[in-house]
């Protein structure tokens, strides 16, 4: 084995170790009353009932692709779709294994001071986020060592590069489900309970007399935990992935082409380690700062990373890599690196303006919530909207510079150095839906007030938190666009010289992609819709989540007056089951749009105007998603978290407080944000991801002749 | 001059005497009661009042664009921005002088008959469509002759095609400070108005207790009737434009050239004598079915320009029209035709359906009001994203099937076709402003509630014809994406094929708008951003406009106690005062940022990577701001209508009815849908056209060598 990719796995068995030391310590801590821990326990079974249903159905969906890829590609690109979907699944459920168990822990050691809360919280997400970063390397640098040492291909071989794809669309279609399905069932939950609770009986958040409650802490660690660690697992693989082809291809005829493509995994190595030591560095100084406290880790672990890869990138590829007649010197791949970083430290800071509850966007929201409903509502898309503008611009800096550094493989490794950072940024996100969880059970088990205030300042920073990990996910495909849509027109333009005769590519000679082309624009407004018509989809299915939970309390308060004294307790086990069937009904549709659009796309240009404009179409449509899809997801998730700040501000006292009208408007706009921003936001990254992996997955079919 | 061009200005002309006999007509109907023409002549000085500031600001910056244009490009493009601009603000300002008198006498035939409510309202509604199309019509085929005529220019002179696309500049940028300042008075005095009235006071909508009532009447006449009327000439004038312009391109070298650029003025010609002839057959059945009636007039205009475009095509080119290599027959450009109409007729029946009363997106979202104001919100959210696949399907479809029958051209005289029915389409659009004020007038001067319950059916259609005339004209410029990028393309080529030395085009070769340069991407993305930070914008105007709103009302109620009791009269004319500055000062911004962004843009990235892909950046940025505009407008004027009549179905009586919670949360979600469909949404068409349209002139300026 080479001696890089040996290193490699180590790291990556080192954030898996990291992990694993962390539960272990985590599981140490006290888990408080017996009260507690019978909430605590009412959630972990509802989470794991709930993954264990949603992964089954997935695994039904998952056995059909893994057949019809083993059929019309081959075994081994089935089995990298079986690890980037085992893998995937397996980040999630280990990060909501962690998080139904550190939420209480969190709660108890709140009770005791806001910074052991914060530390435990914080140390539960790091464990979801290495486990995250640590698996998706593993996963993608070991099947590529297996591909390439023990089954001796070599490293360009097609079934190498069709088989590492195939782990990226199996991580990808996790993903989608995963994120779909946890974000509907969680803000269904969310949206339901509050509409019947808050508004309608009037009793507070989190109240336990609400049978909803139960449900609402389990999405927490469905939606904003696993799924949200499936995503990233996704993103993560699929960057790496995209890097890697991309290298294969640029440097096909090089003697370095084996070193080009270990570099994106090197990157990532190293910067594991760098994460690991930032995560040591999140605690909260004597300003009490909880956001400062998690910059301090960031901003550690970018430092470290800055000059670890001024190091590991000439270490890795001397002064130099030449392949295609381009040589790229190691120090401008570095300052791409640089750029990747740059870029991710920008979204933060700009995600951090646009929903933090210190700056202007947060304060309009809550301000106008002073005159009603309406102009909360107003005022928040109109935030929602603005806050697309300055991460776009973000991102075509990033473009242009990068590619002036070094072309297109400048842009894959800035991509790949952005995402190298994922273990840290998933720490950073996942310790928020622990935090609502402990303020949820610290309200429901009648713990003193003081540390509902802990959790809920914890919680405020964790909805900054979450809309960063997001705006970074979407970032990264924005910077990738280019990335993926090279590696489908290398791959194009590969499988048209090496066309046999009779085969579909015999003579398809060059695909222009111009924009005087009306296919390409046909691909452009196709591929558009597409982010559109999924967020609405996926939106009408949190409503409808919603109401089935509405429904459903609304009986158990009619039939059961007891509930409302609190005599009884209410059958919190039934929102669950019934949130549970609707969510995994509801997915499954809106999942499948990406995966089929591709397809019929491609298939209706074929008969209408030929194979040249078929590809040109299918190629402009995976830009089209990209370029429509960066400014749904930034403004569904900015704009979310910036409405549930606001209500944050108000609780705070601010613009009337608790209570008042303008809260009231202020829990309309939360409540509209919620599937704005944890579920059909989330959800593009992974939808842009599929439909570019599937159209990838596609040419390869149409080159084994299976089809056509 | 050519007998077709007379014939042409002849239909324009008609087109103006139409409107003049119509007016004529409806001055002798009666205006009502004292009362009611006391309100009506408040309203009436409150819109003209704000119009004449509203252009006296423009006229501002017109002025230092017209001198710019003078001396840049030469007199006759500043003529034609000029003639542009003032028949553009001419068009608004008509619609406005009959709509603030036929309210007052729709208001009075209403509580005759529904039919005479019906019919009045229509037919002062198409006053104003006739007007637009004539003026525009007139505009360019009058200055067309001039320039080619007296001034004994060749058709395809430059200087002819830069006059006319300054004029289509100067209608573009009256459009869209009309739309977007309308916009925001219209919209800051309904939010402001709702909020302080509805739901703070608790008095009903148009209660003549709120001092921001005359204020919400002005709003329409100058917002919906004045700023849509500059909007649609706009849409006209710069589609008959750009089709002339492709014509002069693509037959520069052909004996046919001249008739080919007089075909698109033929089609908008004989489509104005169909649309004369369809408005005299809008009435009302025996089912009483007031969308059916208008249907009727629509459905008689497009069979009759089927059949007149079968006779006029042939009639004016013969068999077949020959240019740069290409013949077009007769027979396909009559099917381009049809296929334009098809897909006027198409987006009519997908945008009802997604804002009528009677189909399930408004029914869902009346219904999701029931669990309160977030899921209404929620539900409206999602039909909007929803509400863009359908109408983006049609445009695709429409985009192959005309090019596959006649290229480029085709899609230029479909997109051509489809304006030429914006005289029938105005008018069923100006008929709801009208209604409104009616139903409003009612309200204060106390007439019988029946005649309220006429007005509120007539209103409810027209918050459909609304949308449908957004859908239109943004649908038109999806259509024409191609059309724009190509004239901007071939003006490129042709600048670069003719360059003097020491010019800036010389040696410029061929600009790649290829996919895979990372400046067209650039380009892409940046212009994507434009709708939604033009939206964000737009929102937040209004916002700020309601909140004076709300102020002012607040401080009359507290300071006059008697306006609550009924024995004092509110103030008016300080509302109209306030949100008339508001508005003249929220506009600015907004408007200039598509006029300096393709500068910015262009400028920028000549600076970093050179002219041709300055030139590339700059055109995909043409393409990008197309593709997200496309869908950021549609959803927010199907939304909006959604959310509008959601709000009415339930004062039908449905879910609960008025004064439910269910009707409180329709009242939010109307509130939000108001600047969503009636500022942000319209105004992104306009600023399509804009930022093609300066790309255009900064080629133009550049070719005369005056900058760079």
């Amino acid at each position: 084995m080479d001696p890089i990719l040996l290193l490699v796995i180590v790291a990556g068995l080192l954030a898996v170790v990291y992990g694993a030391v962390q539960s272990a310590s985590l599981m140490r801590l006290s888990a408080g009353t017996p009260r507690m821990q019978e909430i605590a326990a009412a959630i972990q079974e509802g989470a794991q009932a709930y993954l264990r249903r949603q992964y089954l159905t997935i695994a039904g969906v998952g056995a059909v692709i893994l057949l019809a890829v083993a059929l019309l590609i081959g075994l081994p690109a089935a089995i990298g779709f079986l690890i980037g979907a085992v893998l995937s699944g397996a980040a999630g459920f280990a990060g909501m294994l962690i998080s139904v168990r550190a939420n209480v822990r969190t709660a108890q050691a709140a009770s005791e001071s806001l910074e052991k809360g914060l530390s435990t919280a914080f140390r539960s997400g790091a464990v979801t986020g290495m486990l995250v970063a640590g698996f998706a390397l593993l996963g993608v640098a070991v099947y590529f060592w297996i591909l390439t040492g023990p089954m001796g291909n070599a490293v360009t071989d097609r079934v190498v590069i069709d088989s590492l794809v195939a782990l990226g669309f199996g991580a990808s279609l996790i993903s989608i489900f995963a994120r779909l399905g946890g974000g509907i069932f969680t803000k269904g939950a969310d949206v339901g309970g509050d509409m019947v609770g808050k508004v309608e009986a009037g009793i507070p958040e989190d109240d336990p007399r609400n049978a909803a409650t139960i449900a609402d802490n389990v999405g927490d660690n469905v939606g904003d935990c696993a799924g949200m660690a499936a995503d990233l697992f996704e993103t993560y693989a699929v960057t790496v992935v995209a890097t890697m082809v991309l290298a294969a291809i640029f440097f096909r005829d090089s003697a370095a082409v084996a070193t080009a493509m270990l570099l994106p995994l090197a990157i990532c190595g190293i910067c594991i380690v760098t994460s690991i030591i930032g995560t040591f560095f999140v605690r909260l100084g004597k300003s009490r700062n909880i956001m400062g406290a998690l910059y301090q880790g960031l901003i550690v672990t970018g430092v470290l990373s800055v000059i670890a890869l001024y190091f590991v990138i000439p270490a890795v590829i001397g002064d130099s890599l030449t392949g295609g007649g381009v040589t790229y010197s190691a120090m401008n791949l570095f300052w791409c690196g640089v750029a990747g970083l740059v870029v991710t430290a920008a979204i933060v800071v700009i995600t951090e303006y646009y929903t933090g509850t210190g700056f202007r966007p947060v304060k309009s929201v809550a301000k106008a919530s002073v005159s009603g409903h309406g102009t909360n509502v107003i005022q928040g898309l109109a935030m929602s909207l603005e806050s697309t503008a300055l991460p776009a611009l973000v991102i075509i800096v990033g473009i242009v510079a990068t590619y002036n550094l070094a072309g297109l493989f400048g842009i894959a490794i800035a991509t790949t150095a952005m995402l190298s950072l994922a273990g840290v940024i998933v720490a950073l996100d996942a310790f928020g839906p622990v935090t609502d969880n402990a303020g949820g059970i610290a309200e429901m088990a009648g713990l003193p007030s003081e540390v509902r205030v802990s959790t809920d300042a914890l919680d405020a920073v964790g909805n900054t938190t979450k809309a960063v990990t997001k705006g970074y996910a979407i970032g990264s495909a924005g910077l990738g666009a280019l990335v993926l849509f090279a590696a489908y027109t290398e791959d194009l333009k590969f499988f048209a010289a090496t066309a046999e005769p009779g085969s579909f590519f015999e003579g398809l000679g060059a695909v222009p992609f111009d924009l005087s082309n009306p296919y390409v624009v046909v691909g452009l407004l196709f591929g558009g819709l597409l982010p559109f018509l999924f967020g609405g989809l996926s939106m009408t299915a949190v409503g409808r989540a919603a109401e089935s939970v509405v429904a459903e309390v609304r009986r158990q308060f009619k039939e059961n007056p007891g509930i409302m004294t609190g005599e009884v307790k209410p059958e919190y086990g039934r929102a669950v089951d019934i949130l549970t069937k609707s969510a995994i009904r509801e997915m499954i549709v809106p999942s499948l749009l990406p995966v089929a659009s591709p397809i019929v796309l491609f298939f209706v240009v074929l008969a209408i105007a030929g194979k040249v404009n078929a590809f040109a179409a299918l190629g402009a449509m995976l830009m089209g998603v990209i370029v429509t899809g960066l400014f749904v997801a930034i403004s569904m998730t900015s704009g979310g978290g910036a409405w549930d700040n606001a209500k944050k501000l108000i609780e705070e006292g601010h613009f009337g407080g608790k209570g008042s009208d303008a809260h009231k408007a202020a829990v309309t706009g939360d409540t509209v944000g919620d599937p704005y921003k944890d579920t059909a936001g989330p959800a593009v990254n992974p939808m842009i991801k599929i439909t570019n992996i599937v159209a990838l997955l596609l040419l390869a079919v149409l080159a084994h002749g299976a089809v056509g």
